[in-house]
């Protein structure tokens, strides 16, 4: 079995530690990886704090895993050593049910998350990208294009993905009114992908102090909604919300903000349910929806598109040794955007 | 001034009364209609009662409206003395602003309802249907097919509209897995034109008490939602819910039985918000929607469309002075499915 370094949670109310761990021996369909970086997810968080209730441990955390490859099965196509190639959030899927559709396979049951989560043995658990190697099924490894790093590529895996997805299945685009709501590292990800997109784009932020990034994002206006005048001003404005706060914000103010037919798109999880009026949804035929990462097939697209377009996550790059000081730092809304961890400092 | 007899509410704690009123004076692009026919609509009590918040009294409800005409405006070209009529929830709406478009109509700032509303002229409240006629500009009468009788008619222009709407927008059709929540006045109209549609409907009632009705309707399946198997059994069933109930049952538990990119639709309004988890939504990228009545155009096409199927509402008939005996009874659920008010008998 190869071995493998990380950080692991081992469990939800202590700080991540050293941690070593065997990786599965590659199969013929496998992809093995070098990690180089490790992009740090607000999930990452809620995961290893077991704040959603379902955390297994030991859990070594991240899904915006970026390095090259080391070694290929006999069966690998479409990888050879030296690739750059990425992993995002989960690692199998099921392959053989009725309802498989290349499009909808993260909405499907048999998806396995790259951690916290059993492979597809049934047994062995998944462990994630605060790590040195990973061993993956070919046909869950990503390709960067030549122009994207590895560091600042790392989170569009997970925060690339979140927010590329629901902007095209919600056809945003030329003539088209899109507000992100929060400027956080999904929220800083939306505004470069809908501006590329040609969709005219809004920030809904809590305050102005992010104003000047967001306009440098391509953000063609900025809104502060702690002022309540926002939301008399910008009233039926918006075809299409992102909400991409995971804290209890009002919905029915932001439904408020869309006009007839639009959609606010949840795909930041508040910890608890939210009340919405039956009347914030009904005179606009508004929608509320929500939206989880993306297919295989759409992550490669959105990274192809990043390479396009020249879009990478902004980033703070940190020392695995401080992941924790950076969770809390996350938890503050204190990274401009995202932190990647150097894995080279493993 | 045409003199109109009818029942009004003269506050929400009272019953409504005998009330006679002014009409206004037929203008040139006004239809003047004898009422033969009310349908009595749960809205109709909400208002009554000022459960909304925004009554004025004196107050006629009254918007599935079924009469003949007995003098038309001299630019009137779409009808003539003794055409069988009907008006619905709105009897004018913007038709100025740059945002006018005859599908979006209701959705617009500038819609005038058909009774607690003020016309046009900034003054003059509109009385509605529960009165024996009414004056409503040419284009927002409609016509009734010659098979659709003016009784059992009637509540198509507020039920059967606020269904067949959504099951249009939202593709109800052969293929597709339709549930309609709740056999009331609302429900039962569902069943009949997502069936007429071609669509696979599901009633899902609170019990079974009626589903022999609901089969014969036209739905495939009748589920008792007291019975929580139901919620299991179904789980990503559906590729539409229309949610009619106007109480606050657990959206939650209805989102799940929605497939991918499935969409509740709320019909009724429960009086208070109701919580949404963002978990709900996010896994199946579903969406939970709202859906107002519909358009001149629309209400003409679902009238059509009812007179090409045969489809009518199930009522009970009822003289003007049981109204307040009616309401009451609309409230417990207790009529199938329809109380419909002759007006002979004002």
């Amino acid at each position: 079995m190869p071995i493998a370094k990380g950080y692991a949670a081992t469990d939800a109310s202590k700080p991540l530690t050293p941690f070593t761990f065997d990786r599965r021996e590659p199969n013929e369909d496998d992809v093995v990886i070098s990690i180089q970086y490790c992009g740090v997810c607000h999930s990452d968080i809620h995961q290893a704090r077991n704040e959603w209730g379902n955390s297994m441990f030991p859990m070594v955390p991240g899904h915006e895993v970026a390095g090259t490859v080391t070694a290929v099965g006999a069966k690998v196509t479409k990888f050879k050593v030296g690739d750059r190639v990425g992993v995002g959030c989960f690692v199998d899927s099921c392959t053989t049910c009725a309802n498989r559709d290349l499009d909808y396979e993260h909405y499907m049951p048999g998806l396995i998350g790259t951690y916290n989560a059993v492979e597809a043995d049934g047994t062995t658990p998944t462990f994630g990208g605060y790590s040195d190697s990973i061993v993956v099924r070919e046909g869950y490894v990503l390709s960067f294009p030549d122009n994207i790093p590895l560091d600042a590529g790392a989170p569009l895996l997970c925060a690339g993905i979140t927010l590329y997805s629901p902007l095209r299945h919600w056809n945003a685009g030329p003539g088209k009114k899109v507000a992100i709501v929060g400027m956080g590292g999904l929220g800083h990800m939306g505004v470069k992908l809908a501006a590329a997109m040609g969709a005219d784009v809004t920030v809904l932020s809590q305050s102005l102090s992010k104003k000047d990034d967001g306009l440098k994002f391509g953000a063609k206006d900025y809104y502060a909604t702690s002022d309540a005048e926002t939301f008399t001003k910008l009233a039926g404005s918006f075809d299409l919300i992102i909400n991409t706060v995971g804290t209890a914000i009002d919905w029915n103010a932001y439904l408020g903000l869309l006009k007839v037919d639009g959609s606010m798109v949840l795909v930041g999880v508040p910890e608890h349910a939210v009340p919405v009026h039956a009347f914030s949804l009904i005179p606009g035929r508004r929608s509320l929806s929500g939206s989880m990462i993306g297919s295989i097939k759409e992550t490669q697209e959105m990274l192809d598109f990043c390479g396009e377009h020249g879009i990478t996550a902004e980033i703070e790059t940190i020392n695995i040794q401080d992941i924790n000081e950076a969770f809390d730092r996350v938890v503050n809304s204190d990274v401009r955007y995202r932190f990647v961890i150097d894995i080279a400092s493993l």
